[in-house]
């Protein structure tokens, strides 16, 4: 299994937008054969600091995500309401 | 539930005795009472960096975390092997 944490600083005034918009992310998401988890997680001193904490069975369920027509279409959008580009990292559980 | 990330970079000839000291608070950490997971995991790319990702029942599990016997004494020595501070962050699921 694999593990994604993606970091993304949502602008002040998108936070809303940016949580109403992940909704269908994350539903898909969940629906696809090599998800485990997937999560949208909110940093409890800074709303603006959101995370998605993800789970995948190996690496060919990454990269059909990420060529999923729900992560191409939605994703963008999402940061284009971040302050800075997202920051995403792969770990392994030990 | 609160959800915490909590990464450390470990100095690049401590990585094995990282995980070794990690394993006691590990397995310590999950059989508390307000533990709902509890799992380290390695940076993919970069193998120094270290994140435990848990998850707790509320507040209060996490304050008895903290002031465990195996959390106070184990955790020092983790942070001992680290290159810089590690970098705690607590979160909520949207």
């Amino acid at each position: 299994m694999i593990k994604i944490i993606a970091k993304i600083l949502v602008k002040d005034d998108a936070i809303e937008q940016f949580q109403k918009e992940a909704e269908e992310l994350i539903e898909r998401s969940r629906a696809e054969e090599g998800n485990v988890s997937y999560t949208l997680n909110q940093n409890v001193k800074d709303p603006s600091e959101h995370v998605f904490m993800e789970i995948w069975k190996d690496d060919d369920a990454i990269q059909k995500h990420n060529s999923s027509e729900h992560f191409t279409s939605i994703f963008p959008k999402l940061s284009a309401l971040a302050k800075e580009d997202p920051v995403v990292d792969l770990y392994k559980e030990i």
